[in-house]
């Protein structure tokens, strides 16, 4: 690629994809263009830094129509730079060739440890985008909002057939280590009961509540559960096969202990797809711009958070993982749960 | 429930939910108060007409604001009163108990076979529904667009991170015995491949074909898949557990056969559910204002079809399961197959 | 553009655009493919072969990816070459320039019109779109089931504010001269009245049971107009200024003589937008298909239809607009005017 | 209604509709269950506790199944008691007839001045709802999030028709005052220009810049127009009725100086309605709970808001109309505009 006088932005979208990024890729090159700036894209994360470069300039006419599209128009991917042999150091080497000034970051808790992990020199600024909703530093990561509402769709869907039917219908959604889709999805969707990693559960009282409500006439039950609840081993004398997902032994026990006909769904790789809510639109479009405003005055080394209804820059060592589920928000949804 | 001199139609939704339903349902009790008929909704299917009488008089203000619920307002059940001593009795008497003159009877194979099995005396309006969209005697049954406008937008979710991930997704939607959500859903959402019950597609040419995709520059893949395809054996030495889904299976070959990342997701009861698109919603109201002025020429053991844009009336020995997937729009979507 | 032995089939999109069309591009392209033609992708209808062509060649790599896109990848126009001096001409020598064998046109009455006008030997095929769905030979045309679940859509939008608020809403949705979309989408919306060319109802009247309805408990209503219908005189007094449309005035019409607050909102150009419907999809790639199949056999002077769930093969003279909305439908959704 | 020992909460809902009012109702019956509270539901906002008392009982039977309903069950209207003689002495007595112990009161700025003009010893709880979401005390206010989603849709429907013709689209849409729809949709749906009152555009220099895009092959665009937006003075030479709507203004203007066909819609009231996004529905239940948990501490005179993703108490008189769109959001769109 040419090199001139101007200032150079790489930007790579990491970990896994979600409804958003484009809306971020888009407002950053129209801000840098805005500012005097060339953008880099580079294609499938950290991966398009690794070994030989892959990226391409963007401008204006690349970036047009992507607003409404799912994924990242840039690709991405999971490897780890950091288990590669020289990874790092090519990553560094690779920058420097691209000639570039900054390196904005799109992604979640690995794809940010790996940018931590690089020379504090290395400059980057960080933008949270996961469906899982567990970075510190912002309220909401780009992609959170719309994987609820899709998985809020789905609880619509499945009431009606619960509904028809009078039975039990589980929902498992993604949420390995954090109940975030579960907790607002389930409180969105009605759902009458909630399993997510933060907070245990009785299953076997929930099943006598599930037999109760049948007798009172309420005659079907919808439950949501994050695909990394722990279910207590309360409920005996139910054999399930060890590979079976979270959601199907639920399914098996509550129909065991319930008394009542349950089927279960794994919303899957569905729940991070499709057209991205207007929310996550405009969050990714402020989101980039902000990024790209911080690398005009220099900065690096931050991360671009959402506050209330404030675009916030913090330092980029507060932007990482681990950030429970909003208590608050699961305790209300709980207030349903008979 | 009081009895005079008005004409009594009884109607019951019987089998597997959908969405239109209450369309039906809606129109059945407009179209009777024009003409001056009554109205029983008997509740969950023919158990509502075996052992005590579950039903109710429907009104005009019963039935206000269901145009756009999915599943049935009536409640619906997959017994068998067939299995059931003296069940057909049963029902007999029960429907001379609620004095009806007629019983429109919405459902699949499964629920008018019940019907057939009646004395033929008994009066019989029917109306296909079913998702399986399996039906002789009608081009679309009630339900059937619904779920494939449902499965469509699964697979419009699943192209995002497909093309992002560069991986190959597969989408497994009901269908036991026959391949029409996933034919049409997969013209619609642009799969690569589709595997159904009607037709035989060979796994490992499918992975040859994957491979070379990706060497020149198709770095995804989309498969839908009906849950009753069989997948022919010619893949060989690789292991896969009985108890997985057709679905799982086929993502297990193709990973291992064409070396792509690939993840399955079952679409599950999800495709059942929802919001009636405006097609079933239409079919629904005129299926059921019909069945209603076919009662009130005195005629039964008829069928309410759908041919082209005209609602007909056929013997309702004709409206029965078996129908296999309109193969010319199978060829269709297997242009794409490559 | 080269020349060599294979045969070149031109497409072009004409008229009003909307969903759908993007299909049969794509359909077109893949199934070229297939029978080893190539295809020529003219531009804005009509206008791309008059004075200087505009046209390109399209792959399969041109049409990834735009089976969910509205609109039209190659634009449209509702330019008349009939009325610029040589068009006609023009057309038929740039047909020669671009060494085309055939002509696809996918279009409307007005399209078709311009097509029935040039040399009969001027190889045509034509395939049915308008969301107005006015045109002979096919039941549907492509566009139109997605306007209708656009419309219904907006229906379900303004029936929550009726309802919360006890008003009156009027929706008027396209339809110069017929009533398809207001009919179909008013049954599929729960519409109280609809308005049609077609058919004249007495507003007088309709106002009278709208005060009847408030008295009686009913405490809002919906109604739908097409553009085009034509108000009866007999309500006297009011006074609406010219130049409002047909919504406008019906809303007031209604305030003044049923004592009720109204609203009223015309979707305009909404309607032709949007994601096309699966329904659309399937149709557009089954049209696209065929028609590629017809060039492959030489034919062409035909157009493409649906009859039930068949594609069909009729003369191109039969295609033709001035089609009338299904008057059993009408009648269907009239049982619900009370 | 019956008196017992229990505190009796009332709700009503007042002003224009919107959704995710439901969910707030769902919410107050179930928390109030769980506290050992009653709630009496007051129909069509103040108007059921001026003169006649219209109201009911609410058990948690009342409010299954409205949580993705749009709207109020409770109904609303815009009546104001202030200009009704001994208005406000009738709200007070009605309160005290129905043995309330507070009143929820889910409004925006017109709904919460009635209740500050009653006395001060009138105990309110506020919940602020409002598509414009201009009140201040709270980030968002219930409905506003909805209505972005409605309208961004509607300019992805615009887009793919201005894309097709190479037209000019404006979007008029709700917000007399204020242009948080306006801004927040033209963000999320990809908006050239965005008119909102707030902030003032050179319509001139507008329609220079759409002129200039013409000729660099930029053949389309979109306008959003808040229905409240001032047009500058300064396009001269076009004769435009006076009782044309801002959105119908612009497009003509466009148009004529522009030099480019341009359609205009108005969304109007369509923007109000329909399924609740699973935002509101989370910050409905949230507030509802909030509020009945401040009822239950006994406190009164104040308002719920939303923090970040905090639920906070604010006092009532803070929660009031006025509050201009966030400019951020706006200049963050603006970069888009050229």
């Amino acid at each position: 690629m040419k090199n001139n006088n101007k200032k150079r932005i790489g930007i790579l979208t990491g970990g896994g994809d979600c409804p958003g990024l484009n809306a971020v890729i888009r407002s950053v090159v129209k801000k840098a263009e805005q500012v005097g700036f060339e953008v880099v894209g580079i294609e499938d994360g950290w991966q398009g830094l690794v070994g030989k470069v892959q990226a391409r300039e963007l401008k204006e006419k690349n970036v047009r129509g992507i607003m409404d599209k799912g994924g990242t128009m840039l690709g991405s991917s999971i490897i780890n730079p950091l288990k590669i042999k020289d990874g790092k150091k090519q990553i560094v080497s690779n920058f420097k060739k691209l000639n570039l000034s900054v390196l904005i970051v799109v992604g979640g808790d690995g794809t940010f440890a790996i940018g931590k992990s690089l020379p504090k020199t290395f400059p980057i600024i960080a933008i949270p985008k996961t469906i899982d909703n567990d970075v510190f530093g912002t309220d909401f990561c780009i992609g959170f909002w719309s994987a609820v509402e899709t998985a809020t769709q789905a609880l619509d869907h499945l009431r009606t057939t619960a509904s028809s039917h009078h039975r039990a219908m589980v929902l498992e959604v993604m949420g390995r280590d954090f109940g975030w889709i579960a907790s607002y999805a389930g409180l969105a969707g009605g759902a009458d009961y909630i399993f997510v990693p933060e907070f245990e559960i009785d299953v076997d009282k929930v099943c006598k509540t599930i037999e109760k409500r049948t007798k009172k006439g309420k005659r079907f039950s919808l439950v949501v559960v994050s695909e990394g609840a722990k279910l207590n081993k309360k409920v005996s004398g139910i054999k399930i096969k060890d590979n079976a997902s979270v959601g199907e032994k639920l399914s098996k026990l509550i129909k065991a202990k319930a008394g009542i006909e349950t089927r279960s769904v794994n919303l899957g790789h569905i729940v991070r797809g499709g057209v991205p809510s207007a929310f996550d639109r405009v969050l990714g479009a402020r989101m980039g711009a902000e990024a790209v405003k911080e690398a005009s005055k220099g900065h690096s080394q931050v991360g671009i958070g959402l506050k209330g209804d404030k675009i916030i820059v913090v330092p980029f060592s507060r932007m990482k993982g681990g950030k429970k589920v909003n208590s608050e928000v699961y305790k209300t949804a709980s207030v349903f749960f008979n």
